[in-house]
Order: structure tokens, then C-alpha cells, then sequence
């Protein structure tokens, strides 16, 4: 195995001595939680944490709580050596890539839920995948015991559910949402794009181009409703099999807007192929 | 208000800030969490966690989540006062008494569920229970970050409830068993015992001789079927008027016991006029 910048730890004992070294030496721990199959949207938020952190944690673990029976858990794209590569370009000083018999022992009967902001959209057609991210994020996060942790805003509701858990059961950590990393067209980053034929590439790259269309309509007087519509009949005429959602919800509790809310997020979430592509992105409301 | 010999917390903000500070200064911290009404054997499980540690928190919090909209939330005794008075006479460091409305803001949605060792028993009477219990102690142990933190047997359900909850989300936290208070006549300890009439009373204390006389017969080769039909047939003899539950389970998962089970536990819930007492004890299997 060739030398990397940084420690690979894979015993949660030898984890929380390291971390608990450099938090006796004054230093303040990032972390940043992945599934691997890293992108460049990852690494600017290990950059992220770089910025506001002496030490960064990277975790590596495909965790299968999160997939349902018919879903990609076994087809998802595992490429550790090609991860720890990425990573040691940028300032890493341990990644963490847990065992799954260590992360599930016999008898694992624990589950965190999270309601309201997990209400609809993604739990429309994963009813039990934000259960499963809440669970080991609270794990993740109590093995680390980092100082700040970093979620990407590509998974909005995903952040916003981490961040309602964390404050409910006052976890002492802060979590820090990172911007979305786009391709040159716009497109969301993200593992699954591996997966698009070069016409189906093509079509994703609308999906953003289709919101921010409608999101200036919306900020500049048209309904919602009139401006969601249109968009909708854009992403089919655009190639797109299915809009599965193309919401506007307050950016903050994700409940549907009403006349007083100031911040909404528009979240799409399209199918393309045997693929699913998701996006979001901010509205500014009258 | 007199003073007492620790110092009283209201705010999270403020305990974190003391028990930083203690920890920087290399102390280890005990936590005895309570809901009030301190008896005896609360403060035997406080002498533990002073046996354990350097400093001792206790908290008293009447958490609302885990009663039932019919049980005794607005009638569970409220005694603060008095509860210093005893916590001043054992060695304690803070005594941590947080607000209702923080421990559950506006939009709180986060709940933590415990399987395998709640089935039944508790649960059967007391559905939301274990949930309730859960959760709360998931906040307090992550307000307060304790090294170790001290439950009573007299509610094993819950303490094995609580390990299992740490162990499965990594929380870094010692989970101590501390032995069941006893009154002379051997009734278990608890603030409910209060509302007994001097009659009831004197049934009450039946409880564990007729438990403990079903473990002996046990251990001296009776069959549990038959040792625990003749206890209950003794219970609602000796004045009890229901036997929720009486027990053989296996002492570590809760589950009924097996040829193999090495290490027993016999646990009791029988009603008493309005009351419901419980009470468990440990059995050797052969």
C-alpha cells in the first residue's frame, strides 16, 4: 500500500486515541462523513473543513441502513484506493473507514428518527433512508466526537435533518452546510453521474439550468405554482423520464412556503434513464 | 435560598462551561440523571458515582415524554428543595436542573428507539415508555458528557434499555448499574412508595420475599413454569390485586431464557390499589 499524508485508522479505539491527542494538544477537529466514490463536491468540503478546523477527518463508509431491499447498496461504486489518492491532494490527517461489523454488532437495535423537516420529498420514495442516515450520522458523530462536521447542501434535507438532530439531542457539535460542487454546465456533482450514458449527460446538465429559470421568474413577481408548472413541462420536454418532486420550501424548517416566509429552497429531485439526479438551490421570497 | 454545598445549573451553556473546566483540570466525571423526589436509593447510587469519579453532577429533570397522557406527569412529586437538602449531605458537585422548554424547543422532532431488550415487560403496559427514556437520556448524556453515568437496577428494562442505546450509538459513556435501594422489610426503593396507605404498605413488602422464594426454589431445580405460577397464586394471596408481569428473562438481552442461558433475572410488575410496584433480582440458572 503506498504511503498517504495522512493516518488510516480503521479500529474506533485507535480513532478516538488520535482524536483525543490532538484535542489535548488544543487543536479543534473537522469533520467530513462520505461514502467514498469521491468528487471534487466532497473535496471542497474537506477543503471546508480545512478552513474552519486545525484537523480534518474524513470518514469513508457506505452505510448500509440507508438503502432499501431494491436499491444500489451492493452496486454502489467502492474505490478506496482511488478515494485516499484524491484525498492525499488535499489537507487530511485521518480517514476513518470503520468495519460494518463494527458499525452493526449482533443485536444493533437502535434507531434515531428525525420528523418534520424529513416530511415528503426524498421520504416519498425513501421512506426509510433518512432513519438510516440519522442513525449512523449520530454514530459517526459520537466516534469522532469532532468540533464541527460538514454536509453538503447538494443533500439539502439530508443537512437540514443531521442539523434538527444534532440540535434536539443537544449533541455539543456544529454542523456547517457546503455549497454544492457543479460540473462546467451546472450539473450537481455527484457518485451516481458515473452512471450517465454521454445523452443522458447531456439532459442532466438542464436540470439545473431549468431551476435557476424558474427560480429567476419566481424572485422576479410569477406564482410559484405558475413558475413550477412551466419548469416541469421544461424537464420532460428536456428528455427527463419523471419529475418525481420540484418543490419550493422554506429553506429552514422545509415546511411549504407561507406570505411571511423570507427564505425558500427550491429542491427537484428528476428521472433520467434507471437514474435519479436531485438538485436544490436557494429563493429569495418578497 | 440556602446555600448549598455544589453549585445549581439551569442553563446548558453554564454546564458545559463547568464541566469543561473540570475536565481540562483532569477530573472524571460521574452523572446520577433523576427525576426528583430522592429517596435512599437515589443517594446510593450518588455515593457510587462519588466511589467512580472526581466529580459528581446530578440532574433532576420530571421528563414529560415518557409518561403517558393518562399516567402521573402533573401529580409526579416535585420536591426541589428537599432534594438539595439530601444531595447536601453526599458528596456532590452540581446539581443540574434544566428547563422544560429547553430540553424540548419549538419544532423538536428527534426520537431515539431502543428494540430487542424493551420488548414486553414495561412495554407492554407503558408502550411509549422506553422511547421517551431513550431520548431524554440520549440529551442529557450529550449535555452533560459525563465519563460515566449511574442507573439503578430497581429499573433493569430501562438500564439495559440505556446500555444498549450507548453501545449501539458509540456514545463514549460508561453505563454503571447501581444496586436496588431496599427498605428494612426488603421493598424496593421509590419515590411512588410514598403514596402507599400503611395496609398497602405492609403488602408491599411481600413483593420481593415471595420473589425471592421463587429464586430460591428456582435455584434449587423447581422449574420456573411451576416456581412462577406459585409466586403469582402467593402475590394475589398476600393482598395484590393484578400481577402485570412476573418474569424469568436472560439477565444481559432480555429475551426468555434457554437451556444455555447462564445468568437469570426475575422481574415483577403487581398493582396495589392505584399503584403499580416493580421489583428484580438476579437468578443463577444451572
Amino acid at each position: 500500500m503506498p504511503d498517504f499524508p495522512f493516518i488510516i485508522v480503521r479500529e474506533l479505539d485507535a480513532l478516538r486515541a488520535q482524536v483525543a491527542g490532538w484535542r489535548g494538544s488544543g487543536h479543534k477537529i473537522g469533520f467530513v462523513p462520505t461514502m467514498g466514490a469521491l468528487h471534487e463536491g466532497h473535496l471542497s468540503l474537506v477543503d471546508l473543513a480545512g478552513e474552519k478546523a486545525d484537523k480534518v477527518i474524513v470518514s469513508i463508509f457506505v452505510n448500509p441502513a440507508q438503502f432499501a431491499p431494491h436499491e444500489d447498496f451492493d452496486d454502489y461504486p467502492r474505490t478506496e484506493q482511488s478515494d485516499f489518492e484524491k484525498l492525499s491532494l488535499r489537507a487530511v490527517d485521518a480517514v476513518y473507514v470503520p468495519h460494518g461489523d463494527a458499525m452493526y454488532p449482533p443485536n444493533f437495535s437502535t434507531a434515531v428518527s428525525v420528523g418534520g423537516v424529513t416530511e415528503g420529498l426524498e421520504s416519498a420514495t425513501r421512506p426509510h433512508f433518512f432513519g438510516g442516515v440519522a442513525t449512523v450520522v449520530a454514530k459517526l458523530l459520537n466516534q469522532v466526537q469532532p468540533d464541527l462536521a460538514i454536509f453538503g447542501e447538494k443533500d439539502y434535507q439530508q443537512l437540514l435533518t443531521i442539523r434538527r438532530m444534532v440540535r434536539d439531542l443537544d449533541m455539543p457539535i456544529e454542523i456547517v452546510g457546503g455549497a454544492t460542487g457543479r460540473e462546467a454546465d451546472g450539473l450537481a456533482m455527484s457518485s451516481r453521474n458515473a452512471y450517465l450514458t454521454a445523452d443522458q449527460r447531456e439532459t442532466a446538465g438542464e436540470l439545473n439550468k431549468i431551476m435557476r429559470h424558474a427560480i429567476d421568474t419566481i424572485e422576479a413577481g410569477e406564482t410559484p405554482a405558475r413558475a413550477l408548472d412551466k419548469a416541469k413541462t421544461a424537464l420532460l420536454a428536456a428528455g427527463f423520464n419523471a419529475v418525481q418532486y420540484l418543490e419550493l420550501r422554506d429553506a429552514e424548517t422545509l415546511e411549504p412556503v407561507k406570505a411571511n416566509t423570507k427564505s425558500g429552497r427550491l429542491l427537484a429531485a428528476v428521472g433520467i434513464g434507471d437514474l435519479r439526479l436531485i438538485d436544490n438551490m436557494p429563493v429569495l421570497l418578497p
